[in-house]
């Protein structure tokens, strides 16, 4: 068979990462596929003299090459959304396979893409847009097939992670390990996108959408990001045994869809709770096989690169033995998506953390606890700590409750004299099957 | 598309739950694949009231069975070597599709039968025959497809783990947890293939196979159980930071690859450490992703269940899509296999804890130091234990080295006067990536 022709569009970490994976471990992808896979193209506007390029056309006019008759396969690594867009949807006309690790442009207009590609027979594959190098699309897709999924909750975005297991481990604040994790280059300059969850938002929808088979709708997503976060809190937690992880959940409840990136409360003997640093996790609860975890790297230059040339082996495989190449399985895992309404905030049910600074008054525990006991919301466990500033913090867990229910609580104990400062919440899952 | 019909050999706990998955689920999974899934025969001597079988066809006759022109596919369940090799046999002749969770046919006559399918163009399907519910099959084969796999290791035997776990946790006696295993149904009567490690040998042959394109060499497994393991060991292992895990582990090393089942200290601080109970996990690691870990219920109807119906799954897809139904994917992995050499014990490559009991004699700490390194075996770590009935327990812990000389060096510390009692070996892993 003759080779299969790939244009890698972006030469950064991740398209240098992937040509390099598929010149390094060329022999043994061969081993795999029966078929050569040969890099006719890349496009790129900075020299990357550090890579082996003989042979290869070089242009910085992203548009023409995946028009060229000589590309079977593209691959889009370049991130952004315009002009991604734009050239996706330029190489799908033009019959093109497309591997893309872009999860902002398929969160934000997969729906548009995935119906071109189906229009015209081809596929995207998108298992570097999710987890990095933890093949979780695959799993969800395919792996997992058999089982109704009822939820998952997935530690999607590295940098947060790192930056929460610091500030467990060593007690330290959250604006000291950002910059941190800014100088190691784990965090942008602008950390938006990572600490305050549109990143983990972006991969959610694209989970939530495999495993339920719903469309695409990242506007949808409850999002909160890390920032907020106190070594006071992570503390506090740790002594009840849970850790805060930062968790990207996808549930389905009774009246809809739950989609939700939060700081969480997780009880510290779930494996999930003891994925540090860097590393993504992602938990998955399904009807028959229970419940099933999935840990790697997230991001860098290997793991990414894995991801991206697994989708290519796919393709391969797909283009040699089926009749149109466009693959056996469905894009989003279902032939047919469904519309399932997604639940606002107000209507969605969580476990609470809740922290209060209280004036030393006799009383104060007695209204908070009858407040709480008149929505319906009961306590899980409640802990005062020790004086800090003349106030005194308690904390109480409480079991998962409608949020709506909790707003009004909270409300009412924040509305108390013996108050003081903002009330604490963070939200607490069990995360049990 | 007309459905795809079903013949279920078998309805024990795993045939009994394929068989309620798939109608429970049936919605569902039509929603995945488009295509109906018909179960025509079920294959089985004892009735099953608790089943709905209506309109299924029940027979005992099995070769029969797979000869029915109203089956595309042969889901093997009953397990056992003979008659289901017969059986799978006959099926392939007949041109049909085989789903099976055999892991003991599998790893000891796999190659015959996956030549006997390639020479019929059908497939193979096997999820099930490693680690239940968790599709490592599929990760490896497909989801990590761009690496090159470095090792894995893994819990895979959940009875085994279920013994450690409670030793551990309660510092009972290796028979006593054994016992209570054997009431709550996780090991069998006879339960050497758990606790000796034959079962977790089989699972590690197809695992190794599917890494590394090698045929399947079963009784190239080195294998050494857990029934010799002590709580005092338990205990020392965990004062030093470390578990003690019953590992199947695949290795490539320089002149060879290792296949190796024993019990191994591994560092308490990593994820499949915490791996407890009845519950497997596979750590791999692979040049581009790094190490990556799957974790989920290894047994049990629900699990092993699915993984059979998406194999079921998968061959659906295939047969809709592709001209031969051959699938697309090499069935272990690689199109074409390489013979490499398999270590014998002597040549393998680990760490070492070593225990000895020594009488209260100057001097010993001296002899054994020596002899160590004269081996050229570097000491990781060393720790005098209190007194126990007139003997001074020594604990070593050893850097990597290759066992010939740790046999050589052991065989000259044994000798010594000072030592009394067999001297304890159980090997350690960092799982450093």
């Amino acid at each position: 068979m003759k080779p299969v022709r790939l244009a890698i569009l972006g030469l950064g970490t991740v398209g240098g990462g992937a040509l390099k994976l598929l010149q390094e471990n060329a022999a043994e992808i061969k081993r795999r596929t029966g078929r050569e896979i040969q890099i006719t193209h890349v496009g790129t506007r900075r020299p990357r003299p550090d890579l082996e390029l003989e042979g290869i056309k070089q242009s910085a006019d992203l548009l023409d090459i995946v028009r060229q008759p000589d590309v079977d396969v593209v691959v889009e690594v370049m991130g952004g959304i315009h002009p991604a867009y734009e050239i996706i949807m330029e190489a799908i006309k033009h019959g093109k396979q497309v591997v893309t690790a872009n999860k902002a442009l398929l969160a934000e207009h997969g729906n548009e893409l995935f119906k071109a590609a189906e229009d015209n027979a081809v596929q995207i594959a998108y298992e570097a847009a999710v987890a990095g190098g933890i093949p979780i699309i695959k799993v969800i897709r395919e792996g997992l097939a058999a089982n109704h999924i009822e939820w998952l909750a997935g530690i999607i975005n590295g940098t947060g992670n790192f930056i929460l297991t610091e500030m467990r481990e060593k007690g330290r604040a959250f604006d000291d390990v950002l910059k941190e994790a800014q100088e190691l280059g784990y965090a942008e300059a602008d950390p938006t996108f990572d600490v305050e969850g549109i990143d983990a938002a972006h991969k959610l929808t694209i989970l939530a959408s495999c495993a339920f088979g719903i469309p695409l709708q990242f506007d949808k997503v409850y999002t909160e990001g890390i920032s907020k976060i106190t070594a006071q809190d992570v503390k506090y937690a740790e002594e009840l045994g849970f850790r805060i992880k930062h968790l990207g959940i996808a549930r389905r409840a009774e009246k809809g869809i739950e989609l939700r990136v939060h700081p969480t409360l997780i009880p510290d003997e779930q494996l999930i709770a003891n994925v540090n640093g860097v590393k993504n996790a992602v938990l998955v609860q399904a009807n028959a096989v229970g419940p099933t975890l999935y840990y790697g790297a997230g991001a860098g230059a290997g793991p990414t690169a894995s991801a991206v040339v697994a989708d290519v082996i796919d393709i391969v495989r797909d283009i040699s033995y089926t009749e149109d190449g466009a693959g056996t399985i469905p894009q989003l895992a279902f032939e047919a998506l469904t519309n399932m309404p997604i639940l606002s905030r107000e209507e969605m049910t969580t476990g609470y953390y809740i922290r209060l600074n209280a004036e030393d008054q006799t009383g104060v525990l007695a209204d908070v606890t009858t407040i709480l006991s008149r929505a319906g919301i009961s306590i899980d466990a409640i802990m005062q700590q020790s004086r800090l500033k003349d106030l005194i913090p308690i904390v109480i867990l409480t079991d998962p409750i409608v949020e709506s229910k909790m707003d009004d609580a909270l409300a009412q104990i924040q509305a108390l004299p013996a108050i003081r400062g903002e009330i604490v919440r963070i939200r607490l899952e069990s995360l049990d099957s």
